[in-house]
C-alpha cells in the first residue's frame, strides 16, 4: 500500500508541476482518481481563481465509480475562497479513501481532514510530503515562515557592477534578459526597490504586458521622493522612518513583516546595490537572480557593499544557468 | 559533384573532430577515402606525433583499390616532422582524386597540392573551408595572424574580485573548478602571468598531473621576483625591462611577438588583474575563460582597471557556461 501511494502520489506531483506563474498567489496542486489500481481521472490547478485540482479530476471523470481512492498533493480545503470548498465535492458515495500529501499550512484554510474524515472517508496523510512541498515554495515560505518569498535580482557587468559610478545603469543587459525580468516581475505579488532606484532610474517596474504587474515597494525612509516619479502613479507601499529604524539591517525583517500581514507571498527584490546588501546580509532572502552582461565597467556602483573574506560563504546552491544571447542569467537558492 | 564533396568533407570534419587536446600543437584532421560514392576507409590525427590522417585512412584501407577519391581536412604535408610527408603516401594506383578543406598555413608544410598534382592525381581545394578552419581555432590564429592564442582565466566572486585587498585569492573557487583549469592549462604551449601573481600567490602552474605542463611566463619588468619562487624551478620565460617598453598596452603586442617566434601556439593568460586588463585592451585574445564562485567580497583585486561606459562593447560572444557543483564556468570568444 504505501509504494503504491507513493508512486501514485508521485504521478500526482507531476500533475502539480503543469501550472505555470498563472496559478500565483495559489499553490500548485494536483489530484488523482484511482480504481483498482488504475489512474481514471486527473486534474490540475491551472490558474489562480480557476477550479481548483479536486474539481478538475472530478469532473474529468467520464464514468460512474464506488470506493475510488483520491490523491492530492495538498490538502483539500475546507474554506470557501474563490471557488467552493473542495471537501464539498469529495462524495464518500464515490470516494472511500483520501491520500494527502502535505497538509495545508494556510490558518484559514485548515480542516479538509477533519471534514473528510467525518465523512467515515479514510485518510493517509504525508506521502511523499517534502517532494510536494518543493513544487510550492513560495506558498510554504509564506505560511510556513510567515514572511514572503524573497526573489533578489541584478543586473551586472563581467566585473560585479551594477551601474557607472554616475549611476547610470540603462542597460547594461539586452533585451531578452530584460524580457525575462519582465515575465520575473510578472510571476511575484510585488517588487521592492531602494529610493537611490528610484530617484536615479525612475522605473516603472512594471512587467511590460508580460502577465500581471506587481505591486511596487520603495524603502524611503526619509519620504524625500518626489511624487512625480513613475512608480508613485502605480500607488507604491511606501516604507520610511514612520516603521523604519536606524540600522538597515534590521529593517529587513520590519519590512518583511509588514508584507506578510499585507498578504504579499513573494517579492522580487530589484536593488540597488545597497537594498541587495542588507537582504543578503539578512539572510532573508531565498532566490538570487543575477544576469550578467559582456562588459567591464572597472569602477561603478557594487552590487554588493560589505566587506567580506573569501572564507566566508554565501551559503548559495547553484540552480540553472541560462544564456540571453551574449549575456547570461545564473540562479542560486539559499541553503538553510 | 559540389554537392557530394561537401557531403563527404563534413564527415571527415566529423572524424577529424574525434581528436582532443592530445594532438596539440598539431591541428586536428580528418580523412575519408570515397570510392563510387561510398566511404571505404576513415582516419584522423590522434595524438601528437602519432600517424597523420591520410596514414590512418589508407592504414584502414581494406581492400585494394584504384580511381579513389580522398577527402582530407588540410593539406597534405609535404615536409617531414614527426612522420614521413603525407603526399607520399597518396599512390596514384589507388587516388585519381583529393579533395581538400583547407590549404596549409604552415609556410614550413606548404607544397602538398602541387606535390600531388604532379603525380597526374586531380585537386579540388577550399570546400568547407571556413568550417574546417573552425576545428582548429589554435593553430589557424597562430599562423595567419602570427601570434599565439590566446585564452585569457580568472577565478571571480559574483562581485567581480579575483583576490581579496590583501592579494589573497585561495581559493575562490572550489575543487571541480580547479581541476578544469588544470585541464585548460595541459592543452596549452605555455602559461603568462604577472609579477604581482608571481610573488602572492607563488604558483608552479603545472597542469597537477592533467596532462603536459605548459611552459612558464612571467612578466617582471624590473627583474626582481626572487628565485625561489616555484615558477623558477621550470625554467620560465621572463618578459624584462630588456624587451618591454613602459607603456604595458604596447607590451602585449612585444610579448605575443615573441612567443610567435618561439613557436608557442597557444598561451593561456592566468592573471592577476592589470594582467587580464592590459590583453582584453590591447584585442589581443581570442577566449575568456570566467570560473565564478557563489561569494561576495565587497572590496579586493578586480578583474579589471580600466574605467569604461556601459555604452563601451568588449566585443564577446557568448560560447558555454558550464556548472562545477555551486561554481559556474563562462566561455567567451572575441568578436573579430
Amino acid at each position: 500500500m504505501k509504494n503504491k501511494d507513493k508512486y501514485f502520489m508521485k504521478l500526482a506531483i507531476k500533475e502539480a508541476k503543469k501550472a505555470n506563474n498563472e496559478v500565483f498567489p495559489n499553490p500548485k496542486v494536483g489530484c488523482l482518481i484511482v480504481k483498482d489500481e488504475k489512474v481514471i481521472s486527473r486534474g490540475f490547478h491551472r490558474r489562480y481563481g480557476g477550479r481548483h485540482a479536486e474539481q478538475v479530476a472530478i469532473d474529468n471523470l467520464s464514468q460512474e465509480i464506488t470506493n475510488a481512492t483520491m490523491y492530492v498533493t495538498l490538502e483539500p480545503c475546507a474554506h470557501k475562497g474563490k471557488t467552493s470548498p473542495c471537501i464539498d465535492l469529495i462524495d464518500p458515495s464515490i470516494f472511500n479513501r483520501v491520500v494527502i500529501s502535505s497538509l495545508d499550512p494556510n490558518p484559514s484554510a485548515v480542516g479538509g481532514i477533519k471534514a473528510i474524515l467525518n465523512k467515515k472517508i479514510s485518510v493517509t496523510k504525508n506521502v511523499c510530503n517534502i517532494k510536494s512541498k518543493k513544487i510550492n515554495p513560495r506558498f510554504f515560505t509564506y505560511h510556513e515562515k510567515k514572511r514572503p518569498y524573497v526573489i533578489m535580482k541584478a543586473a551586472l557587468t563581467l566585473d560585479g557592477f551594477i551601474a557607472e559610478s554616475n549611476g547610470i545603469s540603462k542597460w547594461i543587459t539586452n533585451e531578452n534578459s530584460r524580457r525575462s525580468v519582465h515575465e520575473l516581475r510578472s510571476s511575484c505579488d510585488a517588487i521592492l526597490i531602494g529610493n537611490k532606484t528610484a530617484l536615479i532610474d525612475n522605473p516603472s517596474l512594471d512587467s511590460h504586458g508580460k502577465g500581471k504587474d506587481p505591486i511596487p515597494i520603495i524603502i524611503d525612509r526619509s519620504k524625500s521622493l518626489k511624487k512625480k516619479l513613475k512608480i508613485f502613479k502605480r500607488t507604491p507601499i511606501v516604507f520610511s522612518g514612520d516603521i523604519l529604524k536606524s540600522k538597515p539591517l534590521n529593517n529587513v525583517k520590519i519590512i518583511l513583516d509588514e508584507l506578510y500581514e499585507r498578504n504579499i507571498q513573494s517579492v522580487l527584490v530589484e536593488g540597488g546595490g545597497f537594498t541587495i546588501t542588507h537582504f543578503l546580509n539578512s539572510g532573508f532572502f531565498d532566490e538570487l537572480h543575477l544576469y550578467y552582461a559582456p562588459k567591464f565597467l572597472g569602477s561603478g556602483i557594487s552590487i554588493f557593499n560589505t566587506i567580506r573574506s573569501i572564507k566566508d560563504s554565501s551559503n548559495l546552491i547553484l540552480k540553472k544557468v541560462d544564456k540571453f544571447k551574449n549575456d547570461f542569467r545564473v540562479i542560486y537558492k539559499r541553503k538553510y
